[in-house]
């Protein structure tokens, strides 16, 4: 069997458990650690594929439960796949649907066999298992694929847990049995456990056991004080083999960013950095931006002199702030353009200041921009 | 004085009055017959001006009264102007804010002075006047201005219509005395009179006696059938100098290009193409396509085969139908960006074709890939 994915650990940070890292996919080779734009509906909103290629974008994320309904799956695989019907080129991971089945949908059964729920646009009845995740992620066609999971909120009992990671593992292996193109895709086995280490380690070891070719982590980011989520993430990472890649889902703020990748995290991904552009919100190297404050009004200076991104090398923010004052798509597409490359350029610095031994020191120097003194971790 | 425009004929068509041209502005030189994507509020909406050199397009348009609103003139100014505010290096022409005034404010009063009324946005009161509209011109710095006119609805009666064209013709003296950049801006004259051939020719020689560097043709496009239009082009055109450049305003449709340019029209604007591009509809070599179609949805073909811009030559119409009908910003640029080089490829093949003596071939290929028989003119 050919490998759908390699894992090459590249150095290992001497004072925490940072790594830097090389992934290698149907579609080329990305450098870990790394943040994925979010393509919901085969489009990272805004941008084309040649704005993601200048901003340095590797992998990039669409949802398989958004694109199961618009335009259905059997149409992306017509299409020749999920690459081709959105012009990308470079790896593309879809998550399994179970995320938004549990957070759209208002009415849904949990069963053995899969969920029963009520679909976001029209209410229709729909019904996704593992094996249904796995055949629409199969006919999309991603590089890296996801097993199907249930994601339960925070916080939740002990023994709703228990019951849910059982029922998941279960899950993982029915998804790993139907998976059709093994060669070609990687599906990644998801830890849960919510805030319970004995449940983070034992869905970890029995993951592992079922032998995937990368380990993703759940159930983080649903309510939990940060804390409680770098402990789950310490968790859920102490039994993973060094020689896969873990992903943390679904979470992208700078300081998450930065205490994932110090406890061994390779892949990020958050919607944030592309939804609050859309709303005027620009991540920079001075902090949060709201570009709407009419403090802009006259301010011919660009959104961030230290970035090298189309929106800071061609505009104002007074500029940016009259086009997101009118709702204008432009602006949407430059904020969103110049949010991610704000994310993707902090890590090629973490990818870096891992390779130089000045992890510690590039995350100060981000915080102190940030003041975000006071979520500093123990590293 | 240095002159803000200089109209050179390059060629006349033998077999009617169209006529291949260039213009030299501040911005450099542009070929006409043109047309002039529209950016309303200092963006074609959804494009940078990236998007635009790669389309071939040369002056874009934007209106004066939403600037005046929103960012303010004053901004515009102290930005250095329209052309670095939005960064775009090509010549700009902006209307007077007249139109606006006359087609989005509920509430009126229109005296000899100016305009009152109150704006779309929040009702507060306003007053434009022919000054007031050229001060604003100024602050804004496009290459071309317009002078301050009333635009009637059709039908109006003679009588109405008769008091209206010599307020405009007093305005239009006003705007001129009033015109504080006329070595880098050009301020042209706007015929009216509306469907009155005596009125457009009172119009158009009294504007020619105050010598503009060039004549819009206003009052267009508001009601009137086709033939109507055609002949109020005849009637404004008639006693125009040959030395200086027309513009119809507001006109976009093909067989309403190909009617201008046949009676002698150097420029056009239309909001049309993006408007429409924004809702799904795309103009092609194989006439108007809804790309919502149910038929579209497996349909992995280029919009338009023919076309070498960016939405067609790397997107299928499966594809953008999936982005338009998910409302995705990304469709909305596409097809705006096809919608546009359509229209200006249109303008170049109307170039290449009065070059070579064949308009008319072109214009009658054109017409029945469009089924636009029925409304083709006497040439």
């Amino acid at each position: 069997m050919k490998k759908p994915l390699d894992y090459t650990l590249i150095k290992k940070d001497i004072r925490s458990k940072a790594r830097r890292g090389a992934i290698t996919t149907p579609h080329g080779t990305v450098q870990t650690p790394m943040f994925m734009p979010v393509g919901t509906l085969a489009t990272v909103k805004f941008l084309s594929p040649e704005d993601l290629y200048k901003i340095g974008s590797q992998v990039i994320l669409s949802n398989t439960y958004h694109l199961w309904l618009r335009p259905g799956e059997h149409i992306v695989k017509q299409a020749g796949g999920l690459h081709k019907f959105m012009n990308y080129d470079g790896p593309i991971l879809t998550d399994s649907g179970g995320f938004q089945v549990f957070s759209l949908s208002q009415i849904r059964k949990i069963e053995e066999e899969g969920v029963a729920f009520r679909n976001h646009l029209n209410g229709d009845k729909l019904f996704l298992s593992p094996e249904k995740a796995i055949q629409i992620q199969n006919d999309l066609g991603a590089d890296i694929i996801m097993s199907f999971d249930e994601c339960p909120p925070y916080p939740a009992t002990y023994e709703y847990m228990k019951d849910s990671v059982e029922r998941t593992l279960r899950w993982a292996k029915r998804g790993q049995l139907a998976h059709q193109r093994p060669d070609d895709q990687a599906l990644f086995g998801i830890v849960q456990g919510g805030s319970f280490t004995e449940l983070r380690h034992h869905s970890a070891k029995s993951l592992v056991e079922m032998d995937f070719p990368g380990y993703s982590i759940g159930g983080t980011s649903v309510g939990e004080p940060k804390e409680v989520m770098y402990k789950m993430i310490d968790d859920a990472i102490e039994f993973l083999p060094e020689d896969k890649p873990r992903y943390l889902m679904g979470v992208g703020s700078v300081d998450a960013i930065f205490e994932g990748v110090l406890r061994g995290v390779d892949m990020f991904d958050c919607v944030l950095p592309t939804r609050i552009a859309r709303h005027g919100a620009a991540m920079t190297t001075q902090g949060r931006v709201n570009i709407k404050n009419n403090k802009f009004a006259e301010d011919f200076t660009p959104l961030d002199p230290a970035c090298d991104c189309e929106a800071c090398q061609n505009y104002t923010k007074a500029y940016l702030r009259h086009l997101i004052r009118c709702n204008e798509g432009l602006g949407m597409r430059l904020l969103s353009i110049h949010n991610l490359r704000f994310l993707l350029k902090l890590m090629e610095d973490i990818r870096l200041a891992i390779e130089e031994d000045r992890l510690l020191e590039l995350r100060d120097q981000v915080y102190e921009a940030y003041e975000l003194h006071e979520t500093k971790s123990g590293f």
